[in-house]
């Protein structure tokens, strides 16, 4: 039984360029987290012989569990077979199994295979066969000792599809049966319009009594998550622990918690409407089709869903959502007046339980003294109601739109909590 | 002077969690790169000491440049410091300068200095120090020999504006100094509605006679960017060269290139709204808004932008663009004839010059043999004509909705163009 530290090592000259970046470490990293490997380092290096083998030496060198990802495919560039067999010190072999059914797929296709593509059939001295469900390059598992030290080798394709089938149905049990086993209890809150240093400042005299529990904040506008995990000696252990800690940060977070189990604010929000058969109608100015796009991005949002309107101009705030143009010339269009005119006039217009509104300045032009960019009006009307609430939002054009699409949800969720 | 390659040092416990990644590095790559700079490597550390002296270490002996990339504040966490003066064998002094600027700062905002801070002033024996503009943590540059070479070894703030405000005002003017004169040119060309692999197929025989000129290929749903670079004896001769590829290139694809100089789509099209004195409506169905908040993301959009209806539901389509119920009873609300009835209805509503449609099935519920998920038609008209366009996007929810929004405003575009 082990208990190892993790090396991800991300191969591809593409991978250092200022385009493209290595996302399935994140991927990889949670699923090692999961079985309680931490990742200790992460190296990116490109599709050259003498650096990829530097680097497989450094990686062997100080971690115990090393993931070599990419550089498996049948070009003169994929060059991670030899690189890792030449840090090993191993040889690599072709493997004729692997050889026939190769030529057998193409040949299934009806097509010629390229001579150079049988470098996918070479296998580092001792390790195993790791198949690919979904492409020709096979990875390879190999446990050696390297610096008086065992270690567990494994080399894995690069594309996230390949990667995922092959690490689900083929690598995580056969990790989880070389390690120590782990008990690991994972929670994520998320929690709605909340400044992030207000919520830290609120949540940290929480947290950091739990040291065995780590927390993660993670801010986004109008939107925070909480990702906390913890380790013990029995899952029921591990759970109760992140269960104990979330619970007490939900008393002190109170109804801006909106999520316990993942879900969306949108999806939040829908799962209310369906739950309480209700509709809902969009008349929005400043966000754009912000909130109609989020409500409309869940499957199956024509059972909430009725329409939504996109007035930008004073005259489609009329004509779309029946806004009185005296209110618009009185307040502004820009104002509680209209914002509480646009969720009524929509909801009447579509015949919703309710209607939902946003008018404001997203800037970065069209900002007044008076009224300044960032200043956004909600309005929600339920036939009987209307609830208006004013913010000040602060960021550019596209951070302004996200706070108040996620104020206009979060005015559903409450009010259908 | 020096020609150097690069290594890229994150650190931060944080970037070892699934949560967070460095994307610092995609922009410090690029700057580099315009400086002649090819980074070799990128390595993701956390705050712990050995870690970070064992790969501090590590980049000393394989790379010219080294840049080491946060930790540097004030905590115990904040070990950067500390660990590259040990990888270096030198000694840490603490420079009385900067710790009478930190007081003084913390005095001028009425603020008692924790003890603490002062760590900040620690400076490596023979760097210099970099003013941070933003935050109270310095930076280091340090030219020295190491295993018998030169080496330039850069300390830089984590957070994104602490260090790019410092890259830009202090790092790269210094960097270019120090070594030989680059001479690059970078074009972007971005193409609309064309399968990545149609692209390359078409632009694979044109790039690969340009051994000089360096062309990567990036995709997303509806919209391909290809980055040109190249480097040559002086910026003419560089600029000549991806010139000449970017000519060959847009007269292979034609009018599928919308952008030679980096603009978006919707920013493609908001120009020519523009120029053309144009305004618009749309009617979305599948897209459910994301048509009219891309048109709308951008500043002054309300020049162009009239009005949009995010008609979900067969009622909606009638009450808010006019599309007769029986037609919608004889062909189906996703069908060619609605798709028209959309644009012509939305733009006789808002009397804009064009109406934009899009109605299709998103999935992935919804989708019959004969209707398939994917199916999405699209209509533009302009009051004389309506065009119609038919398409069968492949992939999930949101790939589906992000092809559909792409292909409707590469419609306007072309017509427009």
């Amino acid at each position: 039984m082990l208990d190892f530290d993790a090396e991800i090592v991300a191969i591809g000259s593409e991978l250092l360029t200022p385009f493209r970046q290595d996302t399935n470490s994140l991927y990889l990293t949670e699923q090692l987290n999961q079985l309680g490997v931490e990742v200790t380092f992460k190296t990116v290096v490109g599709d050259t012989r003498t650096n990829l083998v530097q680097v497989a030496k450094t990686a062997l060198g100080r971690a115990g569990l090393i993931i070599f990802m990419g550089g498996l495919g049948p070009t003169e560039d994929d060059l991670t077979r030899e690189s890792v067999a030449e840090a090993l010190g191993r040889e690599l072999r072709r493997d004729p199994d692997l050889v026939a059914a190769l030529h057998a797929r193409f040949a299934k296709l009806g097509r010629k295979m390229p001579a150079n593509n049988e470098r996918q059939c070479d296998v580092i001295a001792g390790a195993s066969v790791i198949p690919n469900e979904k492409g020709t390059a096979p990875g390879q598992w190999l446990e050696t000792e390297y610096g008086g030290k065992r270690k567990i080798v494994l080399l894995v394709p690069g594309p996230p599809w390949e990667l995922k089938l092959m690490v689900e149905n083929q690598v995580l049990e056969r990790l989880r049966a070389s390690l120590a086993p782990a008990f690991i209890a994972t929670r994520v809150l998320k929690v709605a319009m909340v400044p992030e240093s207000t919520c830290d400042a609120r949540i940290a005299p929480i947290y950091t009594k739990y040291q065995d529990v780590q927390t993660t904040i993670l801010a986004d506008a109008g939107e925070i998550q909480l990702h906390l995990r913890s380790r013990a000696d029995s899952l029921a252990a591990a759970q109760a622990r992140v269960d104990e800690l979330a619970r007490e940060i939900e008393d002190e977070l109170g109804g801006t918690v909106f999520s316990t189990a993942g879900e969306s604010l949108e999806q939040a929000v829908a799962n209310l409407l369906v739950a309480r058969r209700a509709t809902i109608s969009v008349a929005e100015s400043c966000t754009g089709g912000m909130i109609a796009e989020h409500l409309t991005s869940i499957s199956g949002s024509s059972r909430y869903f009725v329409g939504g309107a996109v007035v930008y101009s004073n005259d489609q705030k009329t004509a779309m959502a029946d806004v009185p143009p005296t209110l618009i010339a009185q307040h502004g269009a820009v104002s509680k007046e209209v914002a509480a005119a646009l969720a009524e006039g929509i909801r009447r217009r579509t015949n919703s339980t309710l209607g939902l509104s946003v008018t404001g300045i997203a800037g970065p032009s069209g900002g007044t003294e008076e009224k300044p960019v960032g200043l956004v009006f909600h309005g929600l009307a339920d036939g009987a109601n209307t609830e208006v609430v004013e913010r000040r939002f602060i960021g550019d054009r596209e951070r302004i739109r996200r706070w108040a699409m996620r104020q206009a949800l979060d005015m559903v969720r409450r009010k259908l909590t």
